[in-house]
Order: structure tokens, then sequence, then C-alpha cells
């Protein structure tokens, strides 16, 4: 699950807008899903997971927050992603294969003024990712690394306590819209 | 000034509505208070900030981005935070002095489902707040260090170049409103 | 049990010579003690230990490395520290109490060019020595935190996966031998 | 110039003996090159380096600290390290060029218990010697990113200050001596 303080950060690269479209590719467990679809609320979130047992959870969380623009598929991408509107917007949850490739298509359907943001914990992936980008042309491509250190009660002080740190890619079609 | 990643973690831990009351002391040049301006589009900011030439550029960032909800005093707290509506929200730009006697009045002024943020490069004033914090009976408290790389160009390749951390501190009231 | 790498950068700071007699206040189960021992080769080290299970670990580390000029004291530190040699430099495993009190004593004992070096993963600790550093008149007082993130294998690739941070103090007593 | 918290990383990691014989490749203006010549002090160090500045710098290291044992050639590797002694232990500050190349020809003069360190600011660098060590066969292969931030002091107060992370990458030819 992506922990609030690097959800806070993939959400703020991403500059949803209240009409935007966005693709959450391995939507997980729908932490970063449901608040897009509060920020989109005009617009639409089309969530993608291959696991059963995540889709559900998604499903809860659509039906807690009462989430009508958020649109679930149990599948794998970039198969899923076919048929679907024009994003613009996409997160790439980015452990798993087929970047490229998923990539690849993201940069045909992306409308204009689109961007994309992918979280890494998984150095081959990021790279993978971060070279596709630059071969397809994609613009402002940024890596921000970001590592949380949080405190823990300890006989009442407070000892550091780390978190795994996370890559975050983002990058724009770079067209004007 | 609060860099991109700072700002998003410092926003999501204020949990800002679209009615929330909200004081930023300290408010440097405007980049928290502007986005908190826009979050809170139906409640009102108070941004305190004793530098005239960085109310300057909070007015310049109010006019540009038509921010008709917020209010900028230019003053020192805690005297300048006399006479404010009781906040739901409360952010400190912790690099200044009097940490303690300024949470001791948010704590009574505070609302009672209220938070308050605070960032710190410097360790003893992340230590008075703290302190002053856990004293005072603020509830819920945390201690989250954030530390961002990004990586630069250089001869087509990524390097990483590290920014300062920060330690984001925050914590409740504690009331149920 | 400090972790190699967080160990080598205590033992650079230490700066040990061949001549060193070095206390190891805290020294728990040996890491830092055996390599230290094994660097101030003619010169002595006086580990202090409370813990009698650690203890017999350090004495397993000494038999093993066939360190003679280690000596192990089961005991707690200040009471411990009487009557040992003075030294030249002092190590301190900073998750305990008393760190004031201790530091007080070092700075009495501790040989014209001594130096002094602890290390911290509770921020209270941390605060607590650097201040009773500072206001016992140590020169070249110097704070580092040391984050090591390692690579684990995952599926033939490589995630990042974070250690805790620890906060190294050193100093000197700043007097030329 | 590699940093005294990264060096000290550096050299624990190359496990040097007395009697290590050492290729330093890419030796900058000798930081670990000395230090590795004072602990190899029955081997021998080869600092290969391109820059004749940075070689007259090594140069006066070597003078300044008497180390008869070091060896410096001014010129780039792999062409350099033809005729050089089969080392022991190799360390390759990685921000150069032909890194894959440079691998093959350490992972054939390796001795049999050899060890290889490199240190990296540049993501595809730290790849493309990841994977030429993996398919190279070197065993275990670690990548640790070190991250070190001190505080500077500011009106008395201490500021936390970053310093750009290092990735160090290790391996060994993994056949018993």
């Amino acid at each position: 699950m992506t922990k609030e303080e690097v959800r806070a950060v993939v959400l703020s690269k991403l500059r949803l807008t209240p009409e935007s479209v966005l693709w959450d590719i391995g939507a997980g467990t729908g932490s970063v899903t449901v608040e897009a679809a509060l920020l989109a609320s005009e617009g639409s979130v089309w969530a993608v997971e291959r696991d059963p047992e995540a889709v559900k959870l998604i499903e809860q969380n659509k039906a807690k927050f009462d989430c009508q623009n958020l649109q679930i598929i149990c599948g794998d991408a970039p198969g899923a992603l076919e048929g679907l509107p024009a994003p613009d917007r996409v997160f790439i949850g980015g452990s798993r294969g087929k970047l490229a490739e998923i990539l690849g298509m993201i940069k045909d359907k992306l409308n204009p003024a689109g961007r994309v943001v992918a979280d890494f914990v998984v150095l081959e992936n990021l790279m993978e990712a971060l070279q596709a980008m630059e071969g397809l042309g994609f613009k402002e491509i940024e890596v921000a690394q970001v590592t949380v250190t949080k405190t823990r009660l300890v006989g009442g002080k407070h000892m550091m306590q780390a978190q795994n740190p996370v890559f975050i890619l983002s990058g724009a079609k770079g067209l004007r819209g």
C-alpha cells in the first residue's frame, strides 16, 4: 500500500483537476485511487488491477467514499486498457512488468496536456520506465526519491524508524492542449 | 521556500476541508498559503508574516490566484494572532522563536477537532515544539522526516542530488467537535 | 547491533591509533568493540556493558579474534568507569540514560587530544548529549545522520529496503596533547 | 572528492588486509587511495587517474603520508590497467564510461578471493556496473545507498544539511584462494 506521505507527493505530481480523466494502472488496494476520484470529482478514474482480492478492497473503498466517478476493471495492463477513454493523467504503480509497452500505449492515448506519474521500489523497473519515457519523447521527465522516517515512541522518547524509499517518476506528453 | 514535495506532505497532514479556517504562521513567500487557500475555498486563510518583502510576494500570489478567502497580516506571532478567528487548522513554518508560547496560544484557540502542522530544518526548534506539544496535551503527535533526492541531467544521465531533509511535526487538539 | 556501514563511520570518526586507550560504553554485543581492539593493537579497549548475556557474546568475540588488549566490565556507566585508565577515545552507544553525567565524567578524564563519538536512534538522547557536549566545552562538535538503504533481490531484481537512520555525534576535548 | 563517511564505508567494504594489492581506478584526488595505502602497508596500491592535475594532488598526498607502496599511473582504464599485478581488491570511482569492459577485465585478473567495490552518483552507471557484475558471475553482489546529512550551526542551533547520496556496489570473485 502506498503510504500517506508518498501518496501525497504522487497526487501532487499528477496535478489532477476536477475534470481529469485518470487511468490508475495497478491500483492495488485503492489508496491513491480513492483520493484521486475525490479530486477529479467531475472527471473519471479508471482503476485497473489484476488481483481479484485487491479489486474487492477497491470496491469497498468506492462504496465507503461514494465515488461514482470511479470505474474498476479487474484485468492486466496493457490489455485491460483497450477501450478506455483517452486519459489526461496516468498513474502507474510500478511493481510490474511490461512497463515499456504500457508507456508506449499511454504516449499514444494521452491527451495533449497529459501527464504520467509512476512509483517504484525496484531499481530495474525505475530504469526501464525512465528509459522508455526518454525514448518515447516524454517532456519534463523528473525522478524524485522520497525517503520518509517516522518516529516511534519507546519509553516516552522518539526513536527514528525508516520506511522504504520510493522513486517517483513523472513526465508530460508535452503538447499544449 | 517550501519545496513541492514537502509542501504536498504538509498539506496532506493539514487535512484541510473546503470550510477550514487556517492560520499560516510564518507564511514566507506564500507557497503553502496559496495552495491552502484554494483547498479551503469556502473557509479562510490567515497568513502571518513579519517580513514586508515576503508579504508583497504573498499579495502578488493572492492576486494571481484570486484568493479572496486569504487575509495577509504583516506582523509577528504570537502578537499578530490576537483577534484572529479561532482556527480549525494551523501551519507553522518552524524557523522561528517562541514556538512554545505560540503553541500554547494555539492549543487554547484551536477548535475541538483542530490540527496543527509545523515543519523544521533545525533540530532544536523541532524538539522545542515537540516537547511543547507533549506538555500541552496534544494528541496523535507525529514526527516525519522527509528527504527528497532529485536527479539532474549530466551528460544525458541522471545524477542524484539531495535536498535538505525536513521534519514535519503534526498533532491534534484531540477533542471531537 | 551496529550495522556494518554505521560501524565503519563510527570507527572512522574515532580516529583510533595503534596506541589508543578506548572506553566502549554500552558495548552491546561487541561489534564495534572487537574492530576497535584490532585497530588499537598496542593500546587497550575497556568495554562496559550491563547486560550479562551481551557480555558473554563480547567474551566469545574476544576469544574468537584473540583480542588480548580488550577488557570487559559487566556494569553500568558512569559507576563502572571509575578506576579505568584515562582514555584517548570514548565510544558511547547512545540508547541509554545519564548521558549528561557520563559526558561530564568523560570530559574530566579524557586525555588532552582525546575524542568522543556516540550514536543515537532516539531524538531526545541525541539532543541531551549534544547539549551536554556544548555545555561542557567540547570542540569540533559534529552531528551526522547516516541513512543506509540496501537492495534485496526480489524475482531477480533489486528492491530498495531501508535501515533505520542513525545519528553520529562526535567531538574533541580540544586541547593539544 | 569522496567525503569522509562514504570513504569509511567504501574502505570497510574493500576489506583490505596489510598484504592486499589494490587497483584504485579513477583515483581522483586520492582521498581513498592514501587511506588504502596506509591499510595495505605491506601490499601495494596502483592508482590510475587520467587527469594530470588530479595526479599531481595524489603525488602530493603520497609524499605527505610517505606511502612508498603507492604507484600512480596517469592514464585511462581499461588501457592503463594492462601490465599491473593481479589485484586482491579493486575500487572503481564510478563516474566514468566503459564500466562493463573494465569489470570484465577485473573479473579475469582478480585473485580468487578478490573483491571489487565501486561508488556511483549516476543511476545509469550504477545499473551498467550492477548488470555487468551479474552477467560476469560475481558473487555476494550488494548495493548500499548511503545518505549523509550533517548539521550546520545557524544562530547557535543545528540545521540539517544534506549531502548527495552515493550508491556503493560491491562483489566478490567468489572463489576461495
